[in-house]
């Protein structure tokens, strides 16, 4: 990292910070500057707190170098990672889809939303059982009754399961129906949570909360992985901004950037971020056409109905539509669908 | 809630509308404007799903009306919540400090921060035992251990123990040993933490998501004040917005807008909002000139050498220079501390 | 608009705000909800000042329900707005881009950029004659010598000529060489250069302010077209938001909501949305697939050298490279490039 | 600055980019990192583009070191600059507050406006005459009439006279009129209207644009700065956020960040930035605890009246007991008022 001094500092100053430097186990160099003294310090930062270095007499700031992120880094392992999943993969040359309802309503809506989304192209079928509300009045999900409706939807179609898991204490009963476990964006930055699907083995879908920056996100599937688990899909989801025609901001130029920075698959929930159904399929033809591997898509039977997020849900015609207009951007980005 | 129709709205689309709005259980109220038909819907929203109006055909766009929380609002309780905390209270006519090292990091240095916040006028004592980080690879806390130097801190001053819980499996341990459960800024949406610290009988400082808005942030309190604990300290620490020059941006104005909503206490932390020492005083002042009860500050025997937040940490002569001139503050605005 | 009045409001400041708005000349409506009572206005709202009904005693909120811009909405115009420029056109089904060095640096390297974007497909050409720049120390641009090598290049090369115009004073200088006047996003809300450019006969292209919000994009568009200029192309360029990975977030759903609003041509700037020339081409690719008209590009013979934003400057194999691959993502929507 | 190259960067890379520094007039520093090179460059980067350097192969990142900013800062001028204006002065440890309407309605209402707030304690009488307004069919103020209104005004009261130009060739007629020339916040980075106003010789009111980060408000003050005028006064009005229930976020954070920064006089407009007059004392009170040299405070005979802005406009009462409680923050905070 680089400690810049203030153009004030004095000498005094300066021998201490070069002394606090070699204390934390850097070698510090200093560098003359023509207003200012900067000082580069060499060796692993990584394990340092560069706020102990900030509050140092006569510092003016201090500017990490490294990110902090390693085993998720494509600079330690070029080549991507491909994570099976269900009736595809993602993160290869072929885009995956994941659909279905927001949450499970009731085992006959699954079950139709379940082939419906199959005979359309989907590779996982999506759904909660457990729902994470901003409001305590709302509906909370059907919790293992939920969970058991996923495994026989299944059971009859082929499709992965993918649900959400909430709590450090679901983990064990959700590893046990569900292919992939989803870390909601409420959820990035629950740091037990992380440390428990770490360990399960088992895929993690991990979204991408809602202000988190690119460092934190990658800090955040960092965490899973160096508990051992290697299989993390990092999702975008919209970030929350000044904008309030859509419900989040879908920042697009995050896929192209995460697939430079790292080998795990990268995928976008063209619902979440918008929160409105007619910009849907737009929106997840641009996630394609800017490199992402793959989708999660909220389908309903009757959004009308819905008892959540209907507001952003596709009915089966407008899921067909969207996978066949999606085919086309992929097969022009050199891919398949 | 209102729904707009859009200009082109067919008759059929009006009458489905006005349908589906009886079905919900609400009656509907048109109004025929120049350019646009507008039905209002009259009953209690609050059990309601807006989203499941807006996917209709020929609708523009669905707007509540009613703020969804209710036991935290100041309408259904006008007069103030004072919490009792320590040596002195939280939500009364007296402001309330609470200060403390980010970390337990030691039992002397908790120690020896306990004795020195209480002396420059603190009523309770902060300090992480199990600390969220962002990185995987930092110091992740004593927990245990921790909670157990804390109790003693509390045996020795008085002051009154304020800490975070991190997950629900956390909370009977800390509940044992904290006088006040803290909930960081990223559970403040962990909805099953939210309801696991509900049902507990010690207050609950709920600190601010840093991407949360106004209402979120009252229904996250409403959802621990639900489960019938109504001891909920509401707390700003600052939101993410472009700003760079400090770690988060406090929004001051948060405040007294607070204090109108609801009834309960609302206290800031210019630590966290700022991440820089040397603005934590002047944003302290500026937090009680605008009409907080309380505070919360880190404070570290050698900021230098912290192992967490250092450069956030007021030293000792630091934060008696902030209680001094808060209690100037405080007093101009008819308060005392 | 709506008026909803606090749930205590008393008979007299119900009465005293029903006054109010039928001498605002609107016919208000009252409706006596479960909580609280509302009052719709009915009439033409878009004249009035919703803030002189906020203020009234007993009002808790207003609610705006028409869009206040008017010329620029589909609903009054339905087809699209299709503006020739140079070599094709932007807003009909051909796909339009506009390329060129973010600023004319000397005669020889425009060519050297017109020919070179020409032949890779491009139908006008761009290049800054006056260059807004953050620092009063950085290159302002060549002004009127700039504007000459631009008109030169037009007549070497059959590309239309889009450059800013950054003062009203220099509204009749680049009308007379340019064939779009470009506002820059610091401007889009300096509102006598909109006027100004309002009643000049060329099109101008309106770039989205860096914290404009939809409306009021749309209703800078309407300052312009109101003057009766109907020729406006609004352009996304990207927003500030807390992300730091790229200059600006590009908020990619505003393509589809804006063309669902408005007639009007809408095209990205993925140059400067990102601020890296290695993202550049995704986020292009990706505003295609979001349904944009077309596209504005930066392109510099060598952006190691550009004496302005070579950072983002793809160089003329990355922009044929760009046009290759968003020709195949425009065939996939239908369209041609 | 410093050059940050990637893991992988060859010693061609490298070598190039050493001559790519010293080709700028740098003096460049290599230093072997454990995982990756880094270059110090030496010498005053003010005048030089980053950029141009982050496009070279194998280049990571290049961070800037210096701010950009020179006349603007404290460190070039250590004593506060103090501009003396109206009944008082804006800088030394004198508050002083600017008031009046948002708008120059009437002749009468400004001279009764005028009275009230010299009355109540106010330096200088703010009012518009020229309005930037977002919609194009507002109320777009009276030009020279509202000008010479003003001027009648401060005849009768000696209060100062601070009105906005929004427009180059505005400036000559402004300044013959006006005691404080306003930049709002929406031309902040119009440059031509900043070095107009840079060469006149009455002080400037700069208003922070609502996107701008530190850096660039302290830039815009350096624009004018540099052409000559010496005396700008930096005026926080809110920045935009994701935050909704204020107009825009009052980031209290950045007046004494900027009063350590800069030796210009800082104040703060509590009233654009809540767009809500119940929020506008509470929020000057805040501004004063944090360090403001004053603020700009609208204020309106009927604010249910006003053309524009009545809801963040305070009433001659409101207005006086704002005074009162500022002036007990500012004795708490050891100045008058």
């Amino acid at each position: 990292m680089i400690v810049v001094m203030k153009t004030n500092a004095t000498r005094e100053q300066i021998d201490h910070m070069l002394r606090r430097v070699r204390e934390m186990g850097l070698t510090p160099h200093m560098i003359e500057g023509t207003e200012r003294k900067v000082i580069a310090c060499v060796g692993d930062e990584r394990f340092k707190a560069p706020e102990q270095l900030a509050v140092g007499a006569g510092v003016d700031k201090v500017i990490p170098i490294l990110a902090r992120y390693k085993i998720a880094s494509r600079e330690v392992k070029p080549e991507p990672t491909i994570i099976p999943l269900g009736l595809g993969s993602l993160g290869g040359p072929r885009i995956g889809i994941i659909a279905g309802p927001c949450t499970v309503e009731s085992r006959s809506m699954l079950l139709e939303a379940a082939h419906a989304v199959k005979e359309a192209g989907a590779i996982a079928l999506r759904g909660g059982a457990f729902k994470p509300r901003t409001d305590p009045y709302s509906f909370q999900g059907l919790g293992e009754e939920g969970l058991k409706y996923l495994a026989e939807a299944r059971e009859a179609t082929g499709l992965a399961v993918v649900t959400e898991v909430m709590a450090v204490e679901q983990v064990p009963l959700v590893a046990e129906y569900a292919d992939v476990l989803q870390i909601g964006a409420r959820n990035m930055q629950n740091y037990n949570l992380l440390a428990a699907v770490g360990k399960v083995d088992k895929p993690v879908l991990l979204k991408r909360g809602l202000s988190a920056d690119f460092d934190e996100f990658l800090l955040a599937a960092e965490y899973i992985l160096s508990q051992g688990n290697s299989r993390v899909i990092l999702c975008e989801r919209g970030i929350r901004t000044f904008e309030q025609f859509t419900r989040f901001t879908f920042p697009v130029a995050v896929l192209p950037a995460l697939k430079q920075a790292t080998h795990l698959p990268v995928i976008a929930d063209p619902s979440h971020a918008t929160g409105r159904s007619d910009l849907v399929e737009a929106v997840a033809r641009a996630a394609i056409a800017a490199g992402a591997d793959g989708l999660i898509v909220e389908v309903h039977p009757d959004p009308e109905k819905a008892l959540v997020d209907g507001a952003e849900s596709l009915n089966f015609d407008g899921f067909k539509k969207l996978v066949a207009s999606c085919r086309k951007v992929a097969e022009a980005v050199g891919r398949t669908l």
